[in-house]
């Protein structure tokens, strides 16, 4: 289950407020969530105490945002394993509580298999359950640490790509700390360029249906005292016409072995706008996005949600009155298309920046090797 | 100044519930309007009797959709002559509401005209005030006309461009019933291939930021029985990279003479999507939108509208607390890009649609072509 709980410190930097923390009061260990639902309007955070309240985060949003999923995953193995809960069990309904987000299954993953070896190894339950905490606070950590490797490797290359500086760049979608162990993907990149003063300006999709943009990257941009603009996702093109768009960063939910990018929708409207008019399009992506498994765009499952997500208007403050939780905004009955993401392929893409490095032009030869350099590295 | 009546006609068919109507009870004629922000929550009237009660609905968007807002300043003149205000005055606050609708300038001058005539060849001022209602009233029968030919010669292009039947459009906005004398310019190419059973599936984008597709256009299509489902604007490029689009309709707010098509902001990348996906994109406008002292698409200014419209969601059943009137949506203090429209440079347009038939391929010479042809007609 969950509770609620205000956070007091309303004021602190984003780097303050961690996405996701593990916490052992003398009750048992809780695994406490910004609950990202209710950003802007107010800080609150979900403590959940098994997998089930997890899960119900991971549905509904409040946890959010492919490197954080993975880390929460993991975080959810190791909460059902120190909590005596049934660990497969508890791995299999957080693994599937979000189909396309691959580094969920790759957080959980870890988990459970630090967890079976230490059974395996003859440990008992609570030797298990901590090496399971271990295997989950590594990831958290690695994050923390690819995060800020994505960030130097995706400035270095828009510098290459745009010399002079003043970047004006465009995102959709958060990628900031709120989805991350560090400081994010997409938008680490931005925030770096802003601290050696070469970000002219972040524009921001407002990202419907959800308006994470809106919602999040903002909060994030505002607090970090960046130049951001909040645009709909619909007067991109606009900007792009205008020539006011130097470059596109965005995160990955997953990539396929072949490049292909899923990413929140709307992401690949961008990038053929971004090829229209000769714009960079950056994907920034840690190698745990790559699933090597997944072999082209078409084998990606998408994910789709709920249609009233789109009929409804979601608001941190409002009052709610349709019934899915939202202010209607569209005729009672109205039928709605609404995937979380969409496939870009590789051909539209410019670049995709990893902790080791970024690879351009991208293919699947490409990705393979990146992937297996990092392997032969972290086994030398 | 302006008052509010609920209507009790809610359950007529569109046809029955006019966006615009003059009405002439014993305390003088007024204009009354639908009030399209409350729409689909509520039916609710505007009583207009004076200009600047016309100037506040419009820049409101009560009234709004380029060929209604001609008639609607048409009328507005009208108004101001019947009721002994100044009509030059009048005629220059409509037409400055909103600068990008082309229509709106069209439909004031060509009741002011009427009244200027009247008066110069020595009719007195009752005389004139007839003469501006006529010229109102022949625009508002014109454009209905204008609406039923529109809708035979885009039915006749899709079945041409796209034959077998079937069609499945994407439209952006609100181009039905609500912004026409008659049936609309786009969206009643689509109902037209309803009646006769052959369209599919209507594509409904939502039109961030004041969601028109949302509220009107579902609005309009529930009411016809159209087979329709809403999308949020960014979700177009999975449906067009599903090859789920055969064509997209759209209308225009101002045509430039080289054939550059101002529409609402969302446009243009749907432009660019189609051409990246081979389907039509089709533009379907009355010629009274052609404007040939509009040399091309950089010469169109563009009306930026406030940044609260994407800062907040104006829902029409919603509780207000945001400065703008909406509900918060982004930190305090986030500024915003917001352009009403977007322009749509001539070679991504595969038609546009008239009253007089089919300009395609779009060309300056070839839309000239189509507006002498007409003048010829209109005085033979």
């Amino acid at each position: 289950m969950a509770d609620h709980q205000a956070r007091s410190g309303g004021d602190e930097r984003p780097s303050g407020i961690p996405a996701i923390r593990w916490e052992e009061p003398p009750e048992g260990p809780v695994l406490v969530l910004l609950d990202q639902t209710r950003l802007p309007a107010e800080e609150v955070e979900l403590v959940c105490t098994d997998a089930s309240a997890l899960v119900e985060a991971i549905r509904s949003l409040a946890v959010r945002g492919a490197p954080l999923l993975g880390i929460a995953g993991a975080y959810g193995v190791a909460l059902a394993a120190a909590r005596g809960f049934d660990v497969s069990e508890a791995a299999r309904s957080i693994e599937e509580a979000r189909p396309t987000a691959v580094n969920l299954s790759v957080g959980v993953r870890r988990a459970r298999a630090a967890h079976e070896a230490e059974l395996a190894r003859g440990g008992d339950p609570a030797a298990a359950a901590a090496a399971a905490l271990t295997a989950a606070r590594t990831l958290h950590r690695q994050d923390a640490e690819a995060s800020a490797r994505m960030a130097a490797h995706g400035l270095a290359l828009l510098d290459e790509l745009l010399p002079g500086g003043g970047h004006r760049i465009l995102t959709h979608c958060n990628t900031g700390a709120l989805v991350s162990g560090g400081e994010g993907t997409a938008f680490a990149v931005a925030l770096a360029a802003h601290r050696v003063g070469r970000l002219r300006r972040l524009w921001v999709d407002e990202t419907r249906p959800l308006l994470q943009g809106a919602r999040l990257t903002a909060y994030e941009a505002a607090r970090n005292g960046m130049a951001y603009t909040l645009l709909t996702d619909n007067a991109a093109g606009s900007l792009f016409a205008a020539g006011e768009v130097d470059a596109v960063l965005i995160g990955a939910d997953r990539i396929a072995a072949d490049g292909s990018v899923a990413n929140k929708v709307g992401s690949y409207p961008l990038a053929v706008l971004a090829r229209h008019h000769g714009v960079p399009f950056i994907v920034v992506a840690p190698l745990t996005t790559i699933d090597p498994d997944t072999l082209d765009g078409a084998s990606i499952e998408v994910e789709q949600r709920p249609g009233f997500e789109v009929t409804e208007v979601v608001a941190p403050q409002a009052q709610v009155t349709g019934p899915g939780g939202g202010i209607p905004v569209a005729p009672l009955g109205t039928q709605a298309y609404n995937p979380a993401f969409d496939v870009t392929p590789p051909e539209l893409v410019t670049a995709i920046v990893t902790e080791e490095g970024a690879v351009t032009p991208v293919s699947g030869e490409a990705l393979a090797g990146v992937c297996k350099r990092a392997r032969e590295a972290a086994a030398g």
